[in-house]
């Protein structure tokens, strides 16, 4: 198994590079779990999901608690046949046999009752995408049936799925989104923004 | 058939609001041929991929023009079996059969030679996904190989590949990528950053 994510940082300030640098400590609690490379467009994190997520959502929250409008995006995923197997990714988060998506929707949810909470509010939109199945949109509809019970739903958008509250219960939410829909071994993405401090109206 | 995109723009400034709506001139021309709905995280264009993908492209280069790191980010989908079929989005480049891949790759490398230069240099990386198949990873090596031959390719990073030159070249090129790979009436998605003016060493 091979997982992780291509993530960017976007503090909308003059003062970017600070804001960045600034949050990049957050990570730090993590670095032993994960692989890390930076270039110019994204920060490659390669890691299991149970320190991707948190990881994540440190980042987001050290970069928002200065009130600065930020932006996290992240291409993640888990799968893909064209990387190779690696230690680090091993997991038991994606391992055993396909449950029920009954079962996965209930252990999802039941994920949601262990989310730390931050104090930062966040504002999420997100893809889910399964490949190399024929029935990718049943384990969709799951996911999003899962989500409206969350607590952390927002409403459907064309192409996404919007989250909304605490940063700890959306990053939650993400991390079972990702983990439970799919098969744990199939090869499954997410197409992700994190906004704190938008000055536009909802 | 129903496409289009989820889009943000993000400039790295204190004055990200006044680039934005300066920047939103650059869709006027396309406004009859898209719809457009905006909200506090992302604006949503509906449309054909020959409107989506060069009105993205002028809205990144006047948002790129002034100087200011600024990056686009976006969620492009076409096909999806959970969105309505809209007129808006009719289009000859989504019809018709599954043509072979070499032949799909001989029309993407064809519509390069058409791509206009914009003047303006974009680093972007993308993953493209197909839905629905058995046999996705066939598509996304044919458009690896499609891309590397581009005059475009930079090079293969997880999860994406990245592809840098003029705005104009790129994002023919990601039309391109996501025209032609998949099959014509397919669930295709692709996960796009595009950067301009970073500070950051390649």
């Amino acid at each position: 198994m091979f997982s992780g994510a291509e993530i960017s940082l976007y503090p909308m300030t003059d003062d970017f590079v600070g804001v960045i640098i600034s949050a990049l400590g957050a990570l730090d609690p993590y670095r032993d779990q994960l692989r890390i490379e930076t270039d110019d467009i994204s920060t490659l994190l390669v890691g299991p999901p149970e320190v991707l997520f948190p990881a994540m959502r440190d980042l987001f929250v050290a970069a928002a608690k200065g009130g600065i409008h930020c932006v996290l995006s992240a291409a993640i995923s888990r799968g893909c046949p064209g990387e190779p197997d690696d230690e680090i990714c091993a997991s038991p988060e994606l391992s055993g046999p396909r449950e029920s998506l009954e079962k996965r929707k209930a252990a999802a949810l039941d994920a949601m009752t262990k989310a730390p909470g931050t104090g930062a509010a966040a504002a999420a939109q997100f893809s889910l995408y399964v490949m190399g199945t024929g029935d990718h949109m049943d384990e969709i509809y799951g996911c999003i049936d899962f989500l409206k019970r969350s607590g952390v739903f927002n409403r459907s958008k064309n192409f996404c799925t919007r989250l909304g509250g605490d940063a700890g219960a959306v990053f939650a939410a993400l991390e079972a989104a990702f983990c439970r829909f799919g098969p744990p071994e199939g090869h499954v993405t997410i197409d992700l923004t994190v906004s704190a401090n938008s000055p536009t109206p909802r």
